[in-house]
């Protein structure tokens, strides 16, 4: 069923800004346009589906790359304005605009590519994903290739001192006034819930550990429900402990299942064979260390830092769960334990 | 009556972030700090009213400066955090933290000053003057002092290719793809309403023009219900005129009316005189060629630039109305001709 939150979330996306600002993004729209021609092999003479297209960009670079049709799915507003896109770049033949919910529109016949920038904050929040598990399992034919066709959910423990000092420290004194008093409330308002911000890869303590490894070819909607992992991370230096930092990366790699497409110039190795080795793949990343996207990072900070040692071990827990109460949102439960101490925090990512 | 939009109000000002936001801002704070110093002999060992004093930095200001007493008022839940501090600082017998609005809140003395930071952007958003015009009203001694003293607003024409190609022409070739159908929707949602940014003095065409002059000590509720002004610019150059921009100075002179306070060095002349001479006054500046400060600019953009020449006239009538339906929100009536045509544009500040 298509809820308020759903229409509340559609509608966010009518707005230019947002499209504007994803489009400027060039780390992603330059990723995803030489995924597609890297790929090209797959997508001639082919049928596409653009899962949540906004204003058509992945849907037209398809069709530059020879897709013989290409439907263009959203269920915002935009889908409208990625109709004229379309319609003035002589494109009418064959991006076909539809204006729904993937749940709801009309595809008759079978699809062989899925192209989707379906990722969110955190990699799930907005659980886009799910649209695109349905298209998949709607359309796509055995064999077909899903771009991006994996990706990963990393978390790692964060040093973030002058954050800390411009939110919080900041308080003790205020044009020589002691406002300290203060410190407990602009903590809770500055680190209660998540916050999308960029570090870099100086505030990381150590090795990331992976919350979530998905595959878009095999992955359920019920996997999505909630994710749990165990971590265990040794600091590789002594520093207060701020919070944990959480990215993602995302991979293009041919179908796993089988080998049925052309091999190009563009496509030299075996597609089994790049997904088994995926230093070949192409890759966006939204890593600390890696140029900055509109993604940034997420990060979940304690309202008093840990002091850990070079060598010290954090270890716990993390539970990522749609909330009940709007699909969209992000239930986070995090249980972190380090030098005998241990904690529980709760938050949400709107 | 203290509506739901009011309580919506306080409510946003519970959050700490606006407050770091607000005293981080050193042109603001430090003009006050300033301000507050130079009036010292008109508070010390007086009765002092802070209006929405917030985190109460203002009140504390003004006991250091000698006051015998000093009502912070504000309805937001932030003043409890300003009684901690007032705690905290030891001044708990001279400021007193009154959580409530000014029209609530109850004082059993004649006060000798009113301090308050109550602007918004273009100088009238929030309505929270209102508050001062109550609080002068209801306890500020004949010849007491208020703390700013006047305001003007101001509007000039801008010019700003930067910001249209950015948001606007950007859509004429998006990685090689034409999108300029989207430009109409795009113009809409940058434009439609009034956007609160930081110009430079270089984006002004010609000298402001007077939108409306505040005076503390004489400015009614009635006033403010509805400002309007005719206005008549000559472009002192060729160029694309994008819109309008809206900026504020506020003042800090002595009160205009009686000389009572006792002369100091801090303030050699004649009150009287100085507000004659506000060469002499001090000024918190918000003007696109001053330091920026966290209001920066109201910019109204039209959906087309006007290409302008050279001593081109620019004339129109500008009404800014406190909204109906929620009376922290501004309406915006904008007629303006130039070069033969004439346009309005209506626009909300909310």
């Amino acid at each position: 069923p298509c809820t308020d939150f759903d229409k509340a979330y559609f509608q966010s996306y009518s707005h230019v800004g947002i499209h504007e600002e994803m489009i400027k993004d060039r780390v992603r729209t330059e990723t995803y346009k030489t995924a597609i021609l890297q790929h090209q092999s797959y997508i001639q003479g082919k049928v596409v589906v653009d899962v949540g297209c906004g204003t058509g960009i992945l849907s037209i670079f398809c069709a530059q790359a020879g897709a013989k049709r290409v439907y263009a799915v959203d269920a915002s507003e935009i889908a409208l304005q990625a109709n004229e896109v379309v319609k003035a770049n002589n494109l009418s033949d064959t991006v076909i605009v539809l204006h729904g919910r993937v749940e709801d529109v009309q595809i008759d016949e079978e699809v062989d590519v899925i192209v989707s920038e379906w990722m969110g904050y955190m990699l799930l929040y907005e659980s886009m994903l799910g649209s695109v598990i349905v298209a998949r399992d709607r359309w796509l034919r055995p064999g077909g290739l899903i771009l991006p066709s994996n990706a990963v959910l990393y978390m790692a423990p964060v040093t973030h001192p002058d954050r800390y000092a411009e939110s919080i420290d900041f308080w003790r004194n205020v044009y020589g006034i002691d406002m300290s008093p203060i410190m407990p409330l602009a903590k809770q308002c500055a680190f209660e819930e998540p916050s999308v911000e960029t570090i870099s890869g100086e505030n990381v303590l150590t090795w990331p550990h992976v919350v979530k490894h998905v595959d878009c070819y095999t992955i359920t909607l019920q996997e999505l429900e909630s994710v749990t992992t165990n971590f265990k991370f040794q600091s590789m230096m002594r520093a207060p402990f701020h919070g944990f930092a959480f990215w993602f990366d995302v991979e293009f790699c041919g179908p796993a299942a089988e080998n049925d497409a052309p091999s190009s110039e563009s496509t030299k190795s075996n597609p089994r064979r790049k997904r088994a080795n995926p230093s070949e793949a192409l890759v966006l990343s939204t890593a600390p260390e890696d140029p900055p996207t509109h993604w940034q990072q997420t990060m979940i900070y304690f309202y008093d830092p840990i002091e850990v040692e070079q060598d010290q071990v954090i270890d716990g827990k993390v539970t990522l769960t749609q909330s009940k109460e709007n699909a969209r949102f992000m239930n986070i439960h995090l249980e972190y334990a380090s030098g005998g101490r241990s904690f529980v925090k709760e938050c949400v990512l709107r």
